[in-house]
């Protein structure tokens, strides 16, 4: 990765990921389209309903980052408090966001715009909106912050809204190798062919598949030809490996 | 939750969840555990391959909680650096670890036992281990960070064992209850409630089933009779909040 390179980092805000009661997917999604966009995601952290940990997260993470995604908590509910902390994090007024009522005056019937789907209008002063195509209810962007909902469904869209506006990195591609062979047969070898390649990144993976322990190499790179090179070698190393894995089997069976 | 409550956080190393390739299962998994154990998890970060990154999330997580678990990058490859890290963090020596030899020594036939299998042996000085039922290589602890395994199915292993030897909180128990009406309908009441009743922890989460728009309302506390009292006033009001909102719908088709 250049020092050019772009990174983004996550803030999730939900008691229900900690607990476990919830299953967090957003992490996975968001990390999928950084990498498309170039911008990989680079840090992710889950904190707590806890307002000086929310706050403690965008200051440290918005400073570090060029940009920072939030995801939870601007519902209309008493555990909603993303918002207030978000304009306490950057010393704003938290008040009501004309445009953000204005949307939702036009989505709900007039007795159902509750107070607390009201509630869901105050935002720090000077933000820009970021659509909701599910439910109404917009994020918002203040500088390099994009606050978004929970729901995954919500976020997908806000997030696709989003990687529209947002400048384009050298996307990261990668492929992935698959060995039938235990990872440390292979640790060695894939060391140092990263040790040769420090422009593309080495992952090595171990897992099982049909009863046979496999590793699986992923190699990632924002240049596509380095890509290749560098995965035909790897490729090239296991078949290596394999043969030699299965001549060992073979005399050790035959002994 | 009283300040007694011991409380603990999980440090998650790993590109491949950052990249989206892998979706965390471990999040969920160990908040529920250490939910039961009356221990909660409250907070995560997710950090990629890097020293400095690892080495500040542990010093800074390691201070601050009670407990702090790791999961991921101590098997046998280039990329597993975290005991690496962990003894930076502690600054204490990196050595090889007699009695985790001697536990691969036995569980690999000689000529398995490679060079890269015996960079798992490989700990902090002063380390406690952490059995491995599924795959051998051991985990280790050093004062209140327990550095454990990434795939899912070692690490619970791990975790089962680490569990037996900590000290229980009072069991966080929770219960759930259903509405089916909108979030923003019972956010007013279920605040009024929350307010009234600080040593309870009420969540509210909009969901779809079935086609419907459904709330979970969680009411989570050590204490199980003052769950069963506030839970019983929640589902009083959804009772009252969903008759007043079917009354409403059958004017409105009347009208």
């Amino acid at each position: 990765m250049t020092s050019e390179t772009k990174r983004a980092a996550l803030i999730i805000i939900g008691n229900e990921i900690l607990s476990g009661r919830t299953l967090d997917k957003n992490t996975q999604h968001i990390g999928q389209k950084m990498g498309e966009q170039g911008v990989p995601l680079s840090e992710v952290r889950v904190v707590p309903d806890i307002e000086y940990k929310i706050i403690e997260a965008v200051n440290t993470l918005r400073e570090e980052y060029d940009y920072v995604f939030t995801t939870g908590g601007i519902g209309p509910t008493h555990d909603d408090i993303t918002a207030s902390c978000i304009a306490k994090a950057f010393e704003r007024e938290l008040i009501r966001n004309e445009a953000a009522f204005a949307i939702l005056e036009d989505y709900y019937k007039d007795d159902e715009f509750t107070p607390a789907r009201q509630r869901m209008t105050m935002m720090p002063e000077g933000v820009e909106l970021i659509p909701n195509p599910v439910s109404g209810a917009p994020g918002f962007k203040i500088e390099n912050v994009y606050v978004m909902a929970g729901v995954p469904r919500i976020m997908q869209g806000m997030l696709d809204h989003i990687l529209k506006t947002m400048e384009h990195g050298k996307t990261i591609s990668s492929k992935t190798l698959l060995a039938q062979l235990p990872e440390s047969k292979l640790a060695e070898a894939v060391g140092d062919i990263q040790e040769r390649n420090t422009d593309v990144e080495l992952g090595s993976y171990p897992g099982y598949r049909n009863g046979l322990l496999w590793t699986s190499i992923v190699v990632r790179s924002t240049d596509e030809a380095r890509l290749e090179e560098v995965a035909n070698e790897v490729e090239a190393l296991i078949e290596k490996l394999t043969l030699q894995n299965n001549t060992q089997s073979k005399d050790q069976s035959n002994a």
